[in-house]
């Protein structure tokens, strides 16, 4: 089959028939960005300063049903809150890590203020697997809850890799699907942002009930799955929010199938980082959706004016 | 042949009978940072906030023989210098872009303080593609230096895509070596920062000529060539500069072969970024040098502490 790329009008209607079946769905705000009340959810605070503004920080916090702070993400949370009420006012609900580089300071004030301190040392697991385990145990685990209760050295979790082994003994069926929105991924050392990549495509295999999404200082971040995918969204918020996206073919050279509702639409499209041929630059024109077809899991980035996100988020 | 890793002592030698052959080597100092003075050099500046210290902006400016902003770099380059004496001081050597996103009174202070302007409108070609057409004609076009002296609208070259044409016409055994370091191509919107490691793959195969770097606020990134790569660098300046570093399979899933002086070395290692196999958070544990045999291009990046690094540079 031939290669097509068109370039389509500034709005354009992406027509449902094209968008039945086995379809991976995802509403930028109703899924990233202010999940839907009654769909588990995590705010994941990772390694890096915080550059949200204050307004925006408050709103997704609180939009959030739970707060992991992973190991010195805490130190980041508590420093980016200047006033002492500002901390026990936004106090994460876990913390977890090795605690090699967490502040005492920090971490006592923290648990002082109720939130639950996992100390787990094992190297062969990072605070980003530690933290994923921790919110399936959190959602899925009546056993984890009641441990919590108890007046026992580290809940009586084992140090070295407790939360994992409580993690693997979960029945697979009692696996509830959770969104996660994580700060701190992407943008500091470059090969700590690939290992973020990274983690987009093992999670969805090792634990495909786990939504994960990475909110950055200028985009948000996605994986697309291999099969047809379609991005939504409201018209007013894609007009005012949404800037340039593009399609990352990052974890190996594949073929964009097809999509519809980009300013430039592509039909079976090779792409590949090493060859330079890459959608990037591209807009969406689809008036309420995007849909991206693809022959293997690819990542996708969408630039969102974060400032003017605020409101959409209230 | 089987996989192996092992994790090395903090300092081990690297033997130098390992490293004979055809080598693709770069000294982190003497090729990336601070380029030899008879090595023809270009100080790159995209179009993103500059985050330098004032101090080593300096000493880098100062280090390269041309600079270069691309199109909008003009304006980051004009408010990162407070004065107007430092702006008149670090006026780069060109400006090239299609002019649209350049303040008018940015483009006019660097014309009148001796700068050179080329507009090129074309949208076939990034702004970075025809910045690293300008470097090949700086240094190794007569002709176009004559058109330079020239008192016509753009020099005479065709607005379009007048320097990629003059481009192509430069026969290939005039195209000397040239040292690339760019700042603003990694860290921005998503696309962007892997738009730029693209450019990292297809220049090395297009123009085999050029050795591009990239300076991030955390990093540098260089591109390992598929074969027998040394990195090069004085002790002191290792001790006291550098941290983690990561060999990243962007491109495509690949093989390490074998590597030499990191702090867990590995032979035969499948790597891949969707099975998340991925060597991270590695570091040099070589006295002067690393290793690295690699089955295809890889990326490397290796953490830099850009306020100690100032000492090096002087």
């Amino acid at each position: 089959m031939s290669e097509e790329c068109i370039e389509n009008a500034e709005r354009i209607t992406v027509e449902t028939d094209l968008i039945a079946g086995n379809l991976n769905k995802v509403n930028l705000l109703n899924d990233i960005l202010k999940p839907r009340k009654e769909q588990n959810s995590v705010f994941l605070i990772l390694n890096q300063k915080i550059k949200l503004s204050k307004r925006l920080f408050e709103l997704i916090w609180d939009r959030f049903q739970i707060k992991i702070c992973a190991d010195a993400g805490a130190n980041r949370l508590y420093h980016y809150l200047k006033s002492e009420d500002d901390r026990a006012r936004y106090v994460p609900n876990y913390i977890i890590g090795d605690f090699d580089s967490i502040d005492e300071a920090v971490k006592d004030f923290y648990l002082k203020h109720g939130c639950v301190a996992i100390k787990q040392t094992t190297q062969y697991s990072t605070d980003f697997s530690k933290s994923i385990n921790l919110m399936s145990l959190h959602f899925n685990s009546r056993k984890f809850h009641a441990m919590l209760n108890k007046k026992l050295e580290n809940f009586g979790i084992p140090l070295e890799s407790g939360i994992h082994e409580l993690y693997d003994a979960i029945p697979v069926e009692e696996k509830s699907s959770i969104n996660v929105l994580a700060i701190g991924a992407i943008g500091g050392r470059f090969d700590q942002t690939i290992h973020s990549i990274s983690q987009l495509y093992t999670l969805k295999h090792s634990d495909p009930y786990f939504n994960l999404y990475y909110l950055t200082e200028n985009d948000i971040i996605v994986l697309l799955l291999g099969g047809a995918n379609v991005i939504e969204y409201d018209m007013g918020f894609r007009n005012e929010c949404v800037g340039n996206c593009g399609i990352l073919p990052i974890g190996e050279p594949t073929t964009i199938i097809e999509s519809h509702g980009l300013k430039w639409d592509v039909k079976n499209w090779d792409t590949s980082i090493s060859t330079g041929k890459v959608s990037s630059s591209n807009r969406f024109v689809g008036i309420d959706r995007c849909y991206v077809n693809v022959k293997d899991d690819m990542i996708m980035n969408i630039e969102v004016d974060l400032i003017k996100l605020q409101k959409y988020i209230e």
